[in-house]
């Protein structure tokens, strides 16, 4: 028995999220169809998390488990030719046993993408938030500063998600403009569900003027659901790295 | 009467293209149901010229005659409101009778995009040609040089196409790199039918080393159709840029 990596790339916009959900086809179910034509089997994929309907992935990580004697790496080729074009499989690997896609994770980056424009964009339509009043990014970038460092996030997590500890570090909270694009590009040792788009819906509010920056710092010192911001929509949000001791999904890209 | 210009930004890959078409939905007819919902009526839009079906468009130019009183600065919110997401109109303003999207235009621009990588992406599937084999940018540029200048593109004209003039100006020619993309940029006074897709097809076979670059001197020369490469695919191909004496695309970027 052989336990192998993934490293899967996927447009969201045609799926119900990571997970298999009754709604809809989830871009795990797509991966395990394309393994059940190559196999004949759906192997359990593990996933270093789930990420939501619509929400997207520049590199997410699975692993599973199989005595199939398809070299390592070849797995992404066979399976490419055999999945939708929005899954992509950037590589494949074995791993030692003692690997978790899930448990072994060091850290995390998500991307949050914002055109800032008066019109939409024709083609980034699915992975940017169109917001056509002005954002204020110094200010976005105030409050960003705020989220870096340990703090209890327990304000920026969906409300009646799962309990458990609340407390997470942050390691990178910056946004960064290219025309009319704004970036928000966070890095931490984990993220509570929603946690990513609550915060951004908190700093979208900040960048419109709407609540000042220290908004943050009163959600993080008194940290109830009701002191933060609205959840940001799903796509503009895509989970863009994943590191481990073993290996940084970046040096497959 | 006024006469009134938009720049049309379009994701060409659920259109059969600009023109409309028996076996599905147009661009001009996507904008024509638009135009009927705000007022009523389907006024003739005359586009700088067709794009095919899956070609896409950053900027296109198309005028419309009108009696209506909306202000035309607003007829780009108007029309937005009532477009699919994957058509834009990035500007609306009034020109002079005299003013033509097709018969004023002094220069185009085109870019075809290509993903020369192992694996194609789950972002740029629709954008970029994806070319596993690798390509030599440099034997690619000596090509796309050539066709700098005044030529006979005959051999560059989808066969069958309309006869007429084949004589066309070419003032840029260049591919350049971007991590795994190649970009051809490619500005001339005007382009026969397929004859950027052509070009591009004929660049591509010398990329990989199947042909010498001399093989565009000689289709320039000899300008037989048998003589230049295959019509690379439509989805890599977007219309730029559009320049007239009154206004260039570029200002309403």
């Amino acid at each position: 028995m052989r336990r192998i990596a993934l490293i899967i790339e996927y447009d969201g916009t045609n799926y119900v999220g990571w997970q298999i959900q009754p709604n809809g086809i989830a871009v795990q179910q797509a991966i395990g169809d394309a393994f059940f034509k190559l196999i004949g089997d759906r192997p359990t994929l593990q996933a270093s998390g789930r990420t939501d309907s619509g929400v997207h992935a520049y590199a997410q990580v699975a692993h599973f488990d199989t005595d199939c004697r398809i070299p390592a790496d070849k797995f992404c080729y066979a399976l490419n030719t055999r999945l939708p074009s929005d899954i992509r499989i950037k590589a494949s690997f074995e791993v030692p046993e003692d690997f978790h896609s899930r448990f072994s994770v060091r850290e995390k980056h998500y991307l949050y993408t914002v055109n800032n424009a008066p019109h939409a964009c024709a083609f980034t339509r699915d992975t940017a938030l169109h917001v056509h009043h002005p954002l204020d990014v110094g200010r976005m970038n105030e409050a960003a500063g705020m989220f870096m460092g340990t703090h209890d996030f327990n304000a920026f997590k969906a409300a009646g998600s799962n309990a458990g500890a609340t407390e997470r570090t942050i390691f990178r909270s910056e946004w960064t403009r290219d025309g009319s694009y704004l970036s928000y590009h966070v890095a931490g040792s984990g993220f509570l569900y929603n946690m990513v788009r609550i915060m951004v819906g908190t700093m979208l509010r900040i960048g419109m003027g709407f609540d000042d920056p220290s908004a943050v710092a009163n959600a993080l010192s008194d940290p109830r659901r009701t002191n933060a911001g609205d959840t940001a929509p799903a796509h503009g949000l895509m989970l863009r790295r994943v590191k481990y001791d073993l290996f940084d999904t970046e040096d497959f890209s």
